[in-house]
Order: structure tokens, then sequence, then C-alpha cells
């Protein structure tokens, strides 16, 4: 890529000035027409063509869809096309599930029906290390930018764009949502949307960008800065192609918007992955670090907390305004564990003021509870109570931002069961309270479930997941994660302030 | 407790020697009959003391098992005393779960009925930070000690020991295991119960201590080193009642087992908490963590650690003989993830040899894959294929232990689902193939599940998780603890060859 700037230019237009005019790139989002050639009827790993016709398809994708293979007649309940030069109308994207051996006959069908973006499922390119796949990856790009056709890849799953109606895999939600997510490995980009949905995490654009042959993680940075759909931007890079431009991307992203960047090949032993997975290089991790400190954007070391972050980022309308943490749960081992936990990761539990513990004192009993912080209660078996609770704690000036956990083991859940109470309904009550106490208290809340791997137990997580989700609580399954997730927005912040934003 | 040794002379033999005698405390564990006092038919917190019947009657318990309430006639099916003194039998342990101004006339109904140990759940005591608290709490060991009576809490929820046929918690496992766990806290002793039994971890004995008033952590360790039924021995400590006895229980135990332990209170806001939980001084952390260290012991940060722990010295034969790993999964992301995880947590993904190298290949498809180190295969959807990776790969002199990874995104579940496999058969297989080459190469194989928060991918991990736990295989949610989990352990062996174990 460090000659790709001059090699655009043979190409048309959409080349030229795509640092200066990034949004042009938007047509690669919305494609009018999607053909998948080497589509099979057979489902799975065989057939993951049809894969993304399904997923194209479930998206309620109203333009042209062609599955093209000469072996069949339909997929899908879709007219099933010998070759792409015989689809009658225009095709604007082209997604490529065919042997390596396929890949230079229909690059040349795609310049022929004049297609304007390909996207590359195929694999055995630069990242097999054989000289073989690395000229042939070179000279599909070459012959894509004669032809001012951009590549996807190769080797990845491509965009899921809710608003373009496409997606890579079959049940993708249609929703979409302010995270974009740029991701050189298809796995991590179909893991974070299966993970991150169920959390009420709604996405923009993702984008599994394989060995970045021609379009880089710069190119689509420069973009997401800009796009308008975009309010959080989040990043799995493994090699940065052109270390100057990515800087500049970067910058510019990270002063618009959140940036949150996982960086793959942190190690030695991370490094020889990346070379086979993308054949990237994963370059120095201290310039990497530095180059993300220095820009504000926030690095995080694996998909759980880049997942952590994006709900913080979605959910709490503004930063916490300091350090300062409330924390209300039961148990006295939890209660300990979370204040560890919020200090070790750079936040503070300080005492309640005089005020807040007589308030709280009047309906806690002094037996088996702390009011002091965390405040240690049985109260999260009487939604009442711990809306009280709760809004007398995030009365307390020294209280920036509050922390609502529970357990299962000795927990409400459990108890609730033995009881004979309506769990459902009862995590239903407790979640208005807490609705109810941000509103009033307007100071960021967020919500601690942790379930031990029971049946019983995943079903009740599922179920405060779902309500989470849609009171737009961010969710965490343990006390650290909370507080690391908490501690680094904070300090996102701070340094948005000392870069004057 | 420091003049705890002088007053112990008051008491029985019990007192005198446990020092030097630890077994002898093994009739804690062994109660012959047991009586509840305060408790009442219902269910939840405000009627726990009926849980600890129940859990009783659910262990199997053969011995008398006593309701103790003058409002009721019976409990449970069980003929309910309207005091202590009115059980026609012997009672040897007496469990307390009545109010905290009840507490000093039902212990002088103990001494009258002449048991041997009363456990508190009653909560009130010096963990308030009253006065009157700290009194009570003071007065009740004073008496105790006069009458040879030994005291677990107060405001703790006392022993779980399935070779007595006592528990804590309704639904505890019957079957003994290797396992002790000592805890401070009630809360975190159920929650590891809940969280390691499904991974099938069992357990000798479970003793939450609370305020370590009487019987303390160092006299349990002392008894647990000692005890025939435990090999592994695991501790959450807030504070230390005696150092110097401490630091002799905890050299002899780590001596003979491994020793895992959980400080809580390792901060400034932690320590706060202790305070108010067990009323303990969480003490000086650095001078902690150098004892723990010294005496060869494994610290942990939270419980999700140590359940890690447990998994792998419960699970592999032998600690690895070194840090090299031999990681086999599918994703070229999550091999990148799983590579810098392992260096991160101080293992090392060597590069696999030329011929191990050049055996995978044959098998192995070029595009899409890796047979370095991270192997990123898909052979995880064809168990033979993948017995003859993992065989493969374990017979590399370069590889210490083996992980096995899977993902759901994009990984088996999802596909197999797809492709109409059925997804339990396949499970089944696939860990039947880690258990051929696990006894045909000798060396350990611990699993990494990944599961996102959706309710089929849960039903799939608890389908692996029990798989996993009849076969003894250490199962994680994700890859970093996996890794984390086996760096300790071979540091641990490590520390015991430095220290001439």
């Amino acid at each position: 890529m460090a000659k790709g700037k001059d090699m655009r230019k043979e190409g048309d237009k959409r080349f030229t000035d795509s640092e200066d005019d990034p949004l042009a790139l938007d047509y690669i989002f919305h494609p009018r027409s999607v053909a998948v050639v080497g589509a099979s009827p057979q489902l799975g790993f065989a057939g993951v063509g049809t894969s993304f016709l399904f997923a194209i398809q479930s998206m309620g994708f109203e333009g042209g869809l062609y599955p093209v293979n000469p072996k069949h007649q339909q997929i899908l309940g879709l007219k099933c096309y010998a070759s792409l030069v015989d689809i009658p109308g225009p095709v604007d994207h082209v997604i490529f599930s065919v042997p390596v051996k396929a890949v230079l006959d229909v690059v040349e069908d795609c310049v022929a029906k004049k297609v304007r973006s390909m996207q590359f499922f195929t694999a055995g390119f630069s990242e097999t290390g054989e000289e073989e796949g690395v000229e042939l990856e070179r000279q599909v790009v070459q012959r894509a930018r004669q032809a001012g056709i951009r590549v996807i890849g190769p080797n990845c799953i491509g965009i899921y764009c809710p608003s373009g109606k496409i997606s890579f895999g079959p049940g993708s939600p249609r929703r979409p949502g302010p995270v974009a997510f740029l991701s050189q490995s298809g796995g991590n980009a179909a893991d974070l949307l299966t993970t991150a949905s169920p959390r009420g995490i709604r996405f923009s654009k993702m984008v599994s960008y394989g060995n970045a042959a021609d379009l880089n993680e710069s190119e689509f940075l420069e973009y997401l800065a800009e796009d308008p759909e975009t309010k959080i931007i989040s990043t799995y890079i493994e090699g940065v192609r052109d270390g100057r431009r990515f800087f500049r991307a970067i910058r510019r992203a990270s002063a618009r918007k959140p940036v949150i960047v996982l960086k793959g090949g942190r190690t030695e032993s991370g490094n020889r992955a990346v070379l086979s997975h993308t054949a990237s290089l994963a370059g120095s991790l201290a310039v990497f670090r530095a180059l993300v400190r220095q820009v504000g954007a926030v690095e995080v070391n694996n998909l759980d907390e880049l997942v952590d972050m994006l709900s913080v980022f979605c959910f709490f309308e503004r930063p916490p305004a300091g350090r300062r943490v409330g924390v209300v749960g039961g148990g006295g081992g939890f209660s300990v564990y979370a204040a560890d936990q919020v200090d070790e990761a750079g936040l503070k539990a300080p005492a309640l003021s005089r005020r807040v513990q007589d308030e709280l004192r009047r309906f806690t009993p002094v037996a088996g509870t702390s009011v002091r912080n965390p405040v240690d209660t049985m109260a999260i078996l009487e939604p009442a109570k711990l809306a009280d609770t709760l809004r007398i704690v995030a009365s307390d000036e020294a209280v920036d931002v509050l922390l609502a956990h529970a357990g299962f083991g000795w927990g409400p859940g459990r108890v609730a069961s033995a009881m004979g109470l309506d769990v459902d309904k009862l995590i239903a009550a407790v979640i208005d309270a807490l609705v109810r106490v941000r509103e009033a208290a307007k100071k960021p809340i967020a919500v601690v479930m942790h379930a031990p791997p029971l049946r019983e137990a995943m079903e009740y997580s599922l179920s405060v997941q779902e309500h989470c989700a849609r009171q737009r609580f961010p969710l965490f399954p343990n006390l650290s994660r909370a507080a690391k997730a908490i501690a680094k927005m904070v300090t996102w912040q701070e340094m948005r302030e000392d870069l004057g934003r």
C-alpha cells in the first residue's frame, strides 16, 4: 500500500481523493445489487456463499441478489446464474466464495460487468506465506485498480450494514445503532456481533477487511470519522499498512468520536499468528501504543473489554464526572471484592457522608449489612427499598457513578425462587427502580450480574440482560470488568480535556 | 485472639493442643446431631434456619436433626422443639439463626445441653463496629471457652462437608472431592460451590468462618494440612488474627498440598469494606504477599481465578513440564488472540517443528488455516481429524501442554446447527477425541469454550461443561483465563522445585 496512492490514480474518480472526501466510500456500504459467486445450496462451511445470500435476504435487502454457480438453477428461491456476465441488470458488489484457482477468471467477469466492489471470502492469498498466493493477491489488486473496482479483503467476511441491508451472518440485527467495528478478523467481527447484540449494542457498520490488500484500516477510519451514522468507532487491527496515513486517520477520528482499539499481535507468539492470519506486520507495540495514547483513543486487550467499552459509551449519557463509585449490592464478601476491584481499576469507593449513612440506616438493619460503601444490603429483593437505597447513595456529592451488583449463589435469584417470588417480575421491578434513580440523580448507573454456570442462573442472567438492554444500562458479568470499563471511560474523558476537546 | 491461647486452657482438652494435634478438630465436620435454633417454616432470608435444615436433610444426614422454635410444632417434617434443652438426645452442633438479642440465652442452653460447637448465622457482632456488638462477641466466646464449646463465626454460614453429610446450602453436591475452601465470607463460599461444582470440582470441606472470633484461619489451615480427605487447599481471607501462627500454618500446609489464597481487602476501599464485613484488619498487603510467595502458595485476585486454579490442580494429573503451549482451534482472529494471551500470561506458543507442520499440512487445507501454532483449523467439526491434529501437535517435543479452543459466533455450534449436525453428539465426539489424545500423549489438555450471551450458545456451553467435568478437563470461558491458570500452575511447580519439595 505504500505505492497505493499512485496506483489509485489509474482508476476512476472514486480513488483520486478518498482522503479528502472520505464519504465517497459510502457506496461500498449501500450496494444496489449483490452477486455471490460460488454459492452452493449446501449450508455450513462448504457453502458459505449461501450463508451470505441468506444473511442478506434476512436483512430485508431490496436490490438485486444473484447467486452465481453454473451447477445450479436456483438457490434459496433465487435464480442462479452460470456466470456473472449472464446477470441481466447491473451488479454493484460481488462476494467471492470460489476456489482460489477460479479467482482471476471471476475478476475478469467483474471487470466486464463493471462492478464497483469485490469482497473475497476466498482465502489462499498472501496470508499463506507462499509465493503463489502473494502474487495472486498482487494481480487481483492491480487488475481491480485498472478497472476502478475496490477490493475488500481478501480472506475476510466483509460488511454488515443495517442501513444498507447487507450482512455477513444470518440472524444479524436489522436495527442500526451508533457503533462501527472495523476488524481485520472475520471471526472477531462475527463474535462481537453475537456478543454485543444481546446486550443492546447496535451497529452502524461492521467491516471485516482481512489482508487489506486494497481498502485498509486508514481509508475505513477516514470514512467512519465522517459517517453521520457512526458515533463510536471500534477497531481490531493486526497490522497497519501505511503508518503516517493511519496516524492522520486515527487522530482525526479520535478528535470527533470515541475510538476503541484492540491490537492483535502484541507479543512474539501473537506476531507470528498475525503473519499466518492476514500477512500483516504487527510492528512495534510500543510505537502503536504511544500513538493510540497520543491521539486520545482507548486501547483494550481483548474482545470482552471492547464490548464493555461499547456498553459504557453507548449507554452512559455522559462520562462519570469523576472516579468515585457508589457500590450497592448484597453480600459482605462481594462488597469487599467490589471495593478491591474498584480500587485496582483506578477508581475509588469513598466512605459515604454521615448524612447519607444515617439516612440509609433508617431502613437498613444493622446486622449483616453495611451502609458505608460498598453498601451491603438485602434490599435487592425489595425493589422499592432498593430504589430508596440507590437514590440516597446517588445523592451523596462524593459519588460520581453507581454500580449495582447482584450474584446468584445465595443471591436474589435463588432466594427469590425459594421464597416463591416471580423472579422475572422481580428483575423487571429492580430495573424499573434503577431507571427512576438514574432519571432523578442524573448520574450514570452500571449493573453487574454474576451468574454461575448453571441453567437456572443463566436463565436469570438472560432476563437481566434483556431488561438492561431495553433500558440502556451497561451490564457486566463481574465487578472487575465493570470497574475497568468505567475507569477507562473516565481516563478517556480526562485525556480529551487534556487535549482541549 | 492474641489472648486466645491462654483463654483456651480454660476449656476442655479439645483446646489445649490443637496446633500439635490439628486433626482433633475433625468432630466439627462430623457432628452426630445438629440443632437449628430460630428455624421458621418460611423459606428465604427470613427463614434461613430452615434452609440449613433443608440443606442438611438433602445431604442425607442420618443423625438427629432438630428445629428449635417455640412458635412451631413441626418444620420440614421434623419435630420442632421449644428450646434446645427440650431435645431428648445429645446435640453436638448448634446453628444460630436467632435475633442477636436472643443469643446469650441460647448460648446458656448450649452450655446446659453440653453441645460441642456453635455456628452463628446470626450477625450483629463486632462487624457492626458498635460497642454493643463487640462486647456481645466477647461474652459469647468467653462463655463458650469456659464450657469447652468451639465457635464458628459469628456472621457466617458455617460448614459444608459431604463426608459429614452437612451443608449450608440446599442442592449442594453429596459427592465429596479433594478440594477444601476456607472462607471468611459465606457469600464467597456459596458462590464458589455453585460456580465450581458444574465444572466437576468436588469438595472435602468448605468453612465459612465470618468474624473468626474463636476458630480462625490458622486452626482450620492446620487441620486441612493434615486432613486425608483434602488434597488441595483454597482460602478466602480478609484478615489474619495471629500473624505468626498463620505463617506457621500456611507454611506447613503449602509444604504438603497446593494452597491457593484469595486476599480480600487489598486496597484502601477494600480495607474499609473488610472492616464492615468481618471486623478484620486487612493488614499490610505487601507483607501478606511476601509471605504467600515465601511459602510457595498461589495468590489469586478473584473467585474466577480461584476456580480456574482449582480446575487445573484437580484435573491436570501433573503440572505441565514447561511453559510451551500448543494451541488448536478455529478462527484466525481467535488464534492471534490466543497467542497474545498465552504470551502475556508468561507462556509461549512456539512455532511447531518442520516435521509436525508437514504432517498437519497433509490433511489441512492451505487456505484460511495455519499449521504453525496457534494451529487455526476447521477440523473442530470433524472429531477424527481434530484428534489427528491434536495428536500430531502433542507429539512435538516443543509442546508441554495443549489448549483446545472453540467459539460460537461463526464457530462449531452455529455452523453445526446450520449443517443439521447433532451438536450434542458432536461435542461428545470432540471430548472423546481429547480423551484419546491425552491418554496417548501424556500431556495435559485444557479446553476453552467461548460462548456469547445467547440462549442457544449457553445450551452448548452447558453441554461442553458437562462433558469436560465428566472427563476431567479444565474448562475456561476464554483464552486469557486458561493461559493465566496454566502459567500460575507452572510457576507454582517451579517454586516447589526452588524450595526443594
